[in-house]
């Protein structure tokens, strides 16, 4: 970066750190209010099954408890069994182990347990379709019998990508959407291959695994209007949800975004329907959090995805075709999640002809929702083995195979939107000088894989005001929820912008009822766009003082200047004013000027997607089939770094995050549909033991509409983990894995193909 | 007014009338949080007084009991013992009967009274100042020994009177404040009057008996931060007097204004300097709410006042000179409440010569603040008993003497500032053609009396914002606390300034951590300033949203026009765009406009006083003193009636207060300044048995800066009523009352002059 600055390219300490740190920090589970009603629910234990009878007489009878309900007892309006938010509870049909069957709330939350474990479900098994094969054949039986509406939207929107995709025709019932991505000719692509590499390459789902669980508390206030305390990412999006849900005015349902201990994509509006529904009927606070076992059984993780690939290239590293078959298994309830992989898998490397044909289908598991780029760590775990192979079948440098052939700013992606400015070549250029690569070492059972990855980013129109307050602090207030230090990058946006010391910043995410509009944290776009708004109310609230400053020092506005938050006339030493100053001529009783307030809108419609490269060095022990990360390296374009500390941790918790889906991390269902586990003991993590020290190197290639050339930074780090590990196997062992996570089991599997 | 309204203008129904009446409304009593503590209050016994010990073993052994704290035990930032709010709590001297000596902290209210009760104080009694011809004389004991700032400076500022005052020197040192007013030659004027007209009035304390007592909750958040709930006039105000007593910086205490029941100038911040820091120092949270006892011992009334006035005129009713001397007993701590009332004394009439000294003056009684026009009602009870003497002695018409004299547009006041545009002579020659005027009867023991009065008003800047809501609704952010309905008449400007119903307005007075500045609501400013920022908020996101649908329907904004919150191209029928179609382009995931919210600020430089005239029929029993109001009539200039209803309301209620000062209220000092009594049984008060049915007439004179031409109207109308009854009686009796209230012994006594 040329440009100086004072306060945003900083790492300052977060400023929420003190309170996280001295365990002040607030959570919804923390919530205490007079009367608070606890909820607990009964799950099902079947994938699939009708509800004979529910016997909640022994549940009934326990000590403080308020009700047993069930999917008819709840007055939610708009019921809609495709819809999550519209019926969470199961109506005579389950369509998951571990569906809402009925819900009970009690004066504690111990009652509350002991009470759902006391309802006696009878249940009548039905049919199950487990598996993504059986969910694309035309006589499998339904995931849903009734008509539904479309179902749940938001929470599938986390990456702007245009349209430009094909219908898909006569598509069997399980597959609620289809994409159809062509360019070119595929056949005559792959005619003219020197090399085709055909591969299927399957993931699983995995869990977005946020240490604090989905929480939510509900009052009324017997005035008519509800308040929602909840861990979300998205606290209108909670507003729009639980107004549906209780069929209350919007203006009638007040969120307030609590401390949010991760979130990843999982956190939109899973159980706030529901909690405010019942707090709506019963008009009493009620509460319920998540146990892990809730977490792991009833949540809404990240699809597993089928990815069928046939990628061609010449000798000389030209790529000729790209076909792709993608699959992306939903759950229980419609999602759009396989088109945008389409997207990412075929949108980093330029392939004159492709063809990608996606498909989400639904079977009979939890329902899924965003994790952290969603579709990307799957897209790129194909896409980049692809590349690998081909690279070792051509005997070419993969990382100069890369370099010849990633897209550039304008290229065109599969669904025929122009890529805007990008920087990715840097990324790849900066990998090339990088001693971990030129350095890469070719012990024997060690190897080196890399993998280049992008995530499109997100837009979404924004607000923001700057208040200047008598102390001459500024107070910026957000609608966006900080689930990632966000608000410590908006304090030094705002500082940076209207001229004060980051000590004097005030930064705010305040309730629905009085927040600027923010849409939800996520698609790596809060730092892109609602800090695109702050810049602009600070740069109007300094305006505004500005004015009153040139009126006071009678000199033109353009003459002032803004240093630590006193402004003084250019070239005319003592001639200041402080914003303090500035503050008491605009807010005392008499003042003569309008009180500073600065209004910040941004609406950006260009993306500035984020590329990055990850290498990795392994070890792979042929005995065991266990797989150690010995170094890791992480470069990312991140257009600005308004806090490169921050940033570093999105990096660095990102890439743990795509250790685990490489390596450790899957749901456990079993081939019937039915969970072999729901806790922590069933479900591996990366942990410091595993993980090696994550080194990060920033590239900067500003974007043109984030705050000073900021970009999204927080989805592209997850991404590449899956695709570096398994291309280090490669470059380890000969074999390339095609299905994650690599467990030693599978490890050991695939390298009995050699 | 004629002009054409949608919304403004009419008499719509509070928006917070069915929580009111449903009792759902929150009071600052009625929030319970967890682990809160309760204080109460150990009163001073005497008005002055050294404390010789303070045993507090009894009262610490109370279950319950957090502690017994003194002045040296609480720690409170920038101690002052000149300032209540920087030393609540007496240190070594109590200076007035209810003065704070101890505070105990308990876990219940019962247990925190019981320890009250037990804490023994000793006191050594000191020489009193108790009346106001003590403190005038240069020996008198000195009420505050210790040198001290100013103290407290917001609460007494609620009115935008201009300087122009002479200081007067030598002064006694009880006298904290002097002002003298003077123009042309009162020597020469008085020289040429056929009448002179000499008389001395005297008032009394009168507490504003807001049914709700003062109430203050602050909680810590554990994480540096302190949230107040109050019932407060101003949450800013308070923010900096908590602030100030914790020695937090401002953007740590955030303060929620709750529903306030009552407040008439005595709500600025009381008790939340001492609760904030009991709070912050416990780092507990802790409640105070004053008990009927507390409120009549040591809380905030309006101050006792003296005027000695002599005016001249001649035959033909010409004004010739106006000589006053005002003395203001503040009480124990320093304020300034003369120098208002001198301007308003002769601020409604032209006078060629005046002369008008004012003093503030120190006794030990407790401290005086702002009620309702603060100064008001004292100085005109004593000008309009010069005025109907004086029309009595020439036997002049007393409404045509005033029309007469009236002042107008442009003349000067007491403090040599021009008036501004006034609606005086309009409501004087309203009531001309009044039938209570015109058909005035002359019935033995029943007389007629009128009573003419002003308020200036007064001018803070403001702000508000206007955030348009997916559903189409607007939500109006205002940082003023609604005492009198105002959020009411915001909705409804707002409405009529954006273009939707009332019922898509969403009115919110919101906490300081997120609200638009705005002072405290006081000084009939709230509506005229901060409602003028309503509208200029509510213009701005019109504009905003009328933007958008131009570009979406292709045409220029100014052919457009918005009807009933739908805009429709000016005479294309049917080529509309809905408020919440233009929010989902705004707002959605991709929207590609910034989202609507307007800015507003007003920083009004000229006032609007709102002229009054009452006129009052009464009847005197002769036999016992007691007078009965027969008949009542208010005209008052309002500017524009935003909610007619709600005017009416205001003047309903401040007829009430008038007649209360007028006829029955005395804080029960005695002549020792000990109470003789502290609860209602000691304090009569007007009730439905004795308060007339209430005619309003509202005359419309339009402000140039209040929105849609409103003035201020709360202030007004408790003005008048004890000059109008005394006239009243000085018609029916011959004699006029000099001393309020007007009680029969002192009526019986008044007509034993004659």
């Amino acid at each position: 970066m040329v440009t100086t600055f004072s306060t945003v390219h900083k790492s300052v300490p977060r400023v929420d750190g003190e309170r996280k740190v001295t365990g002040a920090a607030k959570y919804t589970a923390d919530l205490q209010l007079p009367g608070l009603l606890h909820a607990r629910l009964v799950l099902s234990t079947y994938p699939h099954a009708r509800i004979t009878s529910i016997v909640r007489d022994a549940a009934e009878q326990v000590p403080g408890v308020v009700g047993v309900y069930t999917a008819g007892d709840v007055e939610m309006n708009g019921r809609d069994n495709g819809s999550r938010n519209r019926r969470p509870l199961a109506k005579d049909i389950v369509r998951f182990d571990g569906h809402w069957v009925a819900v009970v709330v009690a004066e504690t939350e111990a009652a509350a347990q002991d009470a759902a474990d006391l309802v006696e479900v009878e249940y009548e098994e039905l049919p199950v379709v487990a598996d993504m094969d059986l969910a694309m054949q035309h006589d499998s039986p339904r995931v849903i019998l009734e008509d539904t509406s479309s179902g749940d939207d938001e929470a599938f929107a986390h990456a702007s990508v245009g349209g430009g995709a094909e219908a898909v025709e006569n598509l069997p019932p399980n597959v609620t959407n289809a994409k159809r991505y062509r360019r070119g000719n595929i056949e005559a692509g792959f005619a003219e291959a020197d090399v085709v590499i055909e591969r299927t390459y399957r993931t699983s789902w995995v869990h977005q695994l946020h240490l604090e669980p989905q929480s939510s508390t509900a009052a009324p206030d017997g005035a008519g209007n509800l308040t929602v305390w909840t861990s979300t990412q998205g606290a209108f999006s909670v507003r729009n949800s639980v107004a549906t849900s209780t069929g209350l005015p919007q203006h009638r349902v007040n969120v307030i975004s609590m401390e949010v201990g991760g979130a990843f994509g999982a956190k939109y509006a899973l159980i706030d329907p529901l909690v405010g529904a019942l707090a709506w009927q019963l008009q009493r606070p009620v509460t319920l959090v998540y146990s892990r076992g809730d977490e792991m059984r009833s949540a809404n993780p990240a699809p597993a995805f089928e990815v069928q690939v046939s990628t061609g290239a010449k000798k000389d590293g030209t790529l000729t075709s790209l076909k792709a078959r993608i699959v992306a298994d939903n759950g229980a309830y419609s999602a759009e999640s396989a088109g945008l992989a389409g997207v990412l898998l075929g949108g980093s490397y330029r392939w004159p002809n492709l063809e990608i044909t996606a498909y989400d289908v639904m079977s009979h598991k939890t329902g899924s929702s965003a994790y952290r780029a969603p579709g990307a760590p799957q897209a790129a775990f194909a896409i980049e083995g692809q590349m690998a192979e081909m690279a070792r079948a051509l005997d070419l440098d993969p990382l100069e195979f890369r370099i010849k052939n990633t897209v550039e700013t304008g290229d065109p992606l599969p669904d025929g939107e122009p890529l805007p400015l990008i920087g990715g070549r840097q990324v790849l250029e900066k990998l090339a000088e990088h001693p971990l690569w030129t350095n890469r070492s070719n012990k024997p059972g060690e190897g080196v894989g890399i993998s280049y990855a992008w995530w499109p980013g997100a837009m979404q129109p924004a607000n923001s005001s700057c208040r200047l307050d008598d102390d001459g602090s500024i107070t910026v207030l957000v609608g966006s929820t900080d689930i990632s230090g966000s608000n410590t990058s908006m304090a030094q946006i705002a500082a940076e912008a209207f001229g004060v010391p980051m000590s004097m910043v005030n930064i705010r995410t305040v309730d629905t009822n009085a927040a600027p509009f923010a849409g939800p944290s996520g698609g790596s776009k809060t730092i892109y766009t609602t800090g695109a708004a702050v810049a602009s109310a600070a740069r109007d609230a300094r305006r505004q003082a500005l004015e009153i400053a040139a009126q006071e020092l009678e000199v033109a506005p353009e003459d002032l200047e803004v240093v630590d938050g006193t402004v003084s006339v250019k070239g005319v030493p003592g001639r200041t004013l402080s914003m303090r100053d500035i503050a008491s001529k605009s807010i005392g009783w008499g003042g003569s000027y309008e009180p500073v307030l600065g209004r910040g809108g941004s609406s950006i419609s260009t993306a500035a997607p984020g590329f990055t490269i990850h290498l990795a060095r392994v070890s792979v022990d042929e005995e065991t089939g266990k797989v150690d990360v010995l170094d890791y390296l992480a470069i990312q374009d991140v257009g600005c770094a308004i806090n490169p500390a921050e940033v570093e941790g999105q990096i660095h918790g990102g890439v743990t995050q795509g250790l685990g889906i490489a390596l450790y991390e899957a749901i456990p269902y079993g081939e019937d549909g039915r969970l072999v586990g729901s806790s922590l003991m069933d479900y591996a993590l990366p942990t410091t033991g595993n993980v090696p020290v994550i080194q990060t190197l920033l590239v900067e290639v500003p974007s043109a509409d984030g705050p000073f050339g900021a970009k999204g930074v927080g989805e592209p780090p997850i991404i590449p983990g899956a695709g570096a590990i398994a291309n280090a196997i490669l470059d380890a062992t000969g074999v390339r894995p095609v299905s994650i996570p690599m467990t030693p089991p599978r490890v050991l599997e695939a390298l009995k193909q050699r």
